[in-house]
C-alpha cells in the first residue's frame, strides 16, 4: 500500500514548498495542513523539535525540510548515481538554504520602511550574488544545477524560487537565462503545474 | 592514489570541526588552513559562494560543511543502509544545524554584557530544549542518534558539541547520560583522539 502523507506548515509556501513540489512530482496524494499563526504556541510543544514543516508518513511525524526533500527526491529517482554526485546536489541545496537564511529577516520585519529596504537589499545584493554563480553552474551543467542532469536540487530550487520572488516582491530570475529556463522546465511538469494551479494563493 | 585534502576555515572549530573529525576518523591526512579574520575580505571573493569551510579535494574546492560531512561520512561507511535510514541521520544533523543557528548570535556579539546574557540563554534554553529531545532519541537508539547504530550523525554531534560547549562557556552535556556517553565514545576513537590532542587550542 502506498504511504499516507500529511504535511504540516503555515499558510505559505516557505520551507514546506519543496516538499509539496516533490510529493506532487511523485504523484503522491497528501493532506496539506496549514496552521494559523495564533494556534502555533499551542501546537509547537507537540512537534518533534518545535519547528515546521513536518511530514507525517504513515502516522509518524518527521521534521526537517531538507532531509525530507532529499528522501523524497531519492524516492523519485532524482538523487545522484553515487555519493560524489550526491555531494554536488547537496552543495546546491545547502547554498539555497543560505539564501533562505538571508531572506528570513524580511519576513519577520514589522517596520514597513525597514522591510522595504531589506527587500531591496535581498533582491539586489543577496540574489545577485548567488544567482550569478548558480547561473554559471547551470550553464556548465546542461541547464541543470548539478551533474548535467535533472536532480531534486532543481525541483528544490524552483520551489524555493517561488518563495524568494515573493519575499523580494518582484521577478528575480528573468536576468538569468539558464535559471529562468530551469524554473520553466520544472514548473511545466504536469503534476507540479497542477499543484501550482491549485495551491492557496499566498505572498511567499 | 588517495585523494589529497586541504581544508580552509578560520582559526576555530566552528562548522569545520565535523569535517576535521570525519577526515581524522577516515585516517585521511589533510592540510588544515586557518585564515586570519583580517585576510577574509580579500579571500571571500575567491571562494565558491563567499563562505568557509571549503574542502579542496584533489585540487578542486567544495563548500558546504553538512554536504561535505555527509560525503565523508558515507565514505567512512557511516551512512544509513537505505534512504529511510539516511532520512533519520539527516534529521538529526539538520537539527544540530538549528542549534548552531541559535548559537551564531553569541559569537558575533560585541557587547560583553549582552554576550554573557546570550551565552546563558543558549546554555539554559536552547541547549536544554534540544538536548532533552536528543537524549531521549539516544536512549531509544542504543546510545546513538539514529537507527540504533553508529552513523556520521554521531561524529557530527560530537564535533558540534565541542563548539556548543565553547560558545556556552561551560559543560553542557553532563546532565544527559546518553549524550555524554556518546561524546566519550566518539572522542575515544584513537584517530579522533589524536586530532583533538593536536588541534590548535581555540575557544570554540
Amino acid at each position: 500500500m502506498a504511504p499516507k502523507y500529511k504535511l504540516y506548515y503555515f499558510n505559505g509556501r516557505g520551507s514546506a514548498e519543496p516538499i509539496r513540489y516533490l510529493l506532487s512530482y511523485l504523484g503522491e496524494e497528501f493532506e496539506d495542513v496549514r496552521y494559523k499563526f495564533e494556534d502555533w504556541p499551542t501546537i509547537k510543544p507537540t512537534t518533534p523539535f518545535g519547528k515546521v514543516p513536518i511530514l507525517e508518513i504513515d502516522g509518524k511525524k518527521y521534521p526537517q525540510s531538507v532531509a525530507l526533500s532529499r528522501y523524497l527526491g531519492k524516492k523519485a529517482g532524482l538523487g545522484g548515481k553515487d555519493s560524489w554526485e550526491d555531494l554536488q546536489i547537496d552543495i546546491i541545496v545547502d547554498t539555497i538554504g543560505d539564501i533562505r537564511q538571508d531572506m528570513s529577516g524580511i519576513l519577520v520585519e514589522k517596520d514597513e520602511k525597514v522591510k522595504a529596504q531589506k527587500k531591496e537589499k535581498f533582491a539586489n545584493e543577496t540574489i545577485s550574488f548567488y544567482f550569478e554563480k548558480l547561473e554559471a553552474i547551470a550553464k556548465a551543467n546542461n541547464g541543470y544545477l548539478a551533474n548535467k542532469k535533472l536532480s531534486w536540487a532543481d525541483i528544490y530550487f524552483a520551489a524555493a524560487l517561488s518563495v524568494f520572488s515573493g519575499a523580494a516582491g518582484k521577478d528575480i530570475v528573468s536576468h538569468y537565462p539558464n535559471l529562468a529556463a530551469l524554473q520553466k522546465t520544472i514548473n511545466s511538469n504536469p503534476r507540479i503545474r497542477t499543484w501550482i494551479d491549485k495551491r492557496p494563493k499566498t505572498d511567499f
